[in-house]
């Protein structure tokens, strides 16, 4: 390739490298060499692009910036999906927001006390796009325990009170269609799409990282404290996010629960049959322990 | 700038950003956008690179690898320091093999019980670069209790037994004049460096991430654990390193050292007077729990 495309956010193909230049990370960028694009289409809601990576696997692409690659997928995945679902006794419906790629499903459906997964993605193309060229994520979609709802997020929330054991709200960063997914409103209404019950969690991936974002993150984190009476924050290492660390926002309605441990230790043979490559029962508890510039600055809003 | 730097391992300056390409990590790699370069030449030993970083403040590059920036040089040089430091009830004298940047011998020097900290670093120009440009770590190199020897580690190493309490080995990927530090050799002469007493630790920094590297961890684990009673395997988050995350190799020749227990816990006064702005006696302890893929993979020569 000798051409230059051009994506939203300033990213760009020169030569045969993607370069994410995203403003939130000033000055900063990685780059994945790229062997064929496989899909470029502007959606009523976004840019998508997904290309073929020499050594990521496939790659799809948002408005510019990296939502996930077929190599380091799993870590994230992952760690949204089993902290939350190793808080709760008995998770049996599960709300995902967002994460039309169908990897935060895939692993929600590796437990068996779950009757059904809801997927409520704004956005029909991203799904077609996962299901052809992303299998080994969107391939879960196919479950019959899975029920795909192509719609907007917010308003599915508002509109199921009292429905779900856990929400898992999969996001891009917070501009164009996922903004109002960041904001209290949202927060009172998941808190209200949640049972009734004492075992709830709410999971939120948070791109923003401690390194760079921390007033965000202490931003969104304070709003969804002023809605749940617990809220913790984990971080994980996904190598092609940018700076390497990606954070995960829990809430419960719980006033007691401690995020650090999970109430379902899961064995080796549990890991096993559950094919999981990042996530044990230690990982757990180790990932909401963080270095000190992030710890002094979340203390006052952070329970774990 | 309009023109192209081209640098070792195929890195360069392209425009104003600088594009990080190391064969290690193929097909991926971190930009940083550059403001001007300070300093550009070849040692004896290294092409030497520093810039000024827009968003990282200045930037050490030695053969193509970004190796500090002032940003986030804390990450490593805490990590790398203080998990040894704090296995050893009474660290009096500590080598530094490399680490001419003198981020190391600043964490050391934090320490009253130091009485001297030995500096060997191979290459006169890097010390000499890092006094002029990346101050807040060679201004450490001025402190009375340090001693620099500009040498060869190697030998350094072997003609000093029983004399260090610690040893840490801060130098880049093995090749050119650091890959005798990599050689089972080197771990013997190590060992006996080490005073003859039941504290001793060597403490160094593994570039090779778990995401990637994991038969060249297992390789050097191996070749550490046939000298070594004790190995054990550490991570942290560095944004500016390949893949985000940096691994820290521990030996040791008491045979019954859990190395995820710090001898000494900080206090939250300690780690304000000490200026630790990552690692605190939690995420010691945390460090050391690891993905389940890589922790399947080292399990049977790691003891952590």
């Amino acid at each position: 390739m000798a051409t230059v495309l051009n994506f939203e956010n300033h990213s760009v193909i020169d030569g045969d490298w993607f370069r994410e230049v995203n403003l939130d990370w000033d000055g900063y960028s990685i780059c994945l060499q790229v062997e064929e694009v496989l899909f470029h289409e502007k959606s009523q809601y976004q840019d998508i692009l997904v290309f073929k990576s020499k050594s990521y696997g496939n790659v799809l692409v948002l408005n510019g910036i990296i939502q996930c690659t077929e190599r380091d997928e799993f870590t994230y995945q992952e760690m949204i999906t089993h902290i939350p679902m190793n808080l709760h006794p008995n998770p049996q419906r599960v709300l995902v927001v967002g994460g039309g790629d169908g990897g935060v499903v895939r692993e929600i459906l590796k437990y068996d006390s779950v009757k059904e997964v809801v997927l409520c993605e704004i956005d029909q193309m991203v799904i077609d796009v996962c299901r052809k060229h992303l299998p080994r994520m969107a391939g879960s979609l196919d479950d019959p325990r899975v029920n795909i709802q192509v719609g907007d997020g917010v308003e599915y929330v508002r509109n199921h009170p009292g429905a779900f054991d856990i929400v898992i709200t999969d996001a891009p960063d917070p501009e164009g269609a996922a903004e109002a997914l960041f904001q209290k409103n949202f927060y009172q209404d998941l808190k209200s799409a949640l049972k009734s019950r004492r075992h709830c969690q709410l999971s939120r991936c948070v791109c923003a990282t401690t390194f760079t974002h921390i007033p965000f993150i202490l931003d969104m984190a304070t709003q969804c404290k002023e809605v749940f009476p617990r809220v913790g924050y984990a971080t994980g290492n996904t190598p092609t996010y940018a700076t390497g660390i990606l954070g995960y926002l829990l809430a419960s309605s719980i006033p007691d629960i401690d995020f650090t441990k999970p109430i379902r230790r899961l064995s080796d043979e549990d890991l096993k049959r559950m094919d999981l490559k990042y996530y044990n029962s230690d990982i757990h508890t180790a990932s909401f322990v963080l270095p000190n510039y992030a710890r002094d600055a979340l203390k006052h809003v952070i329970d774990t």
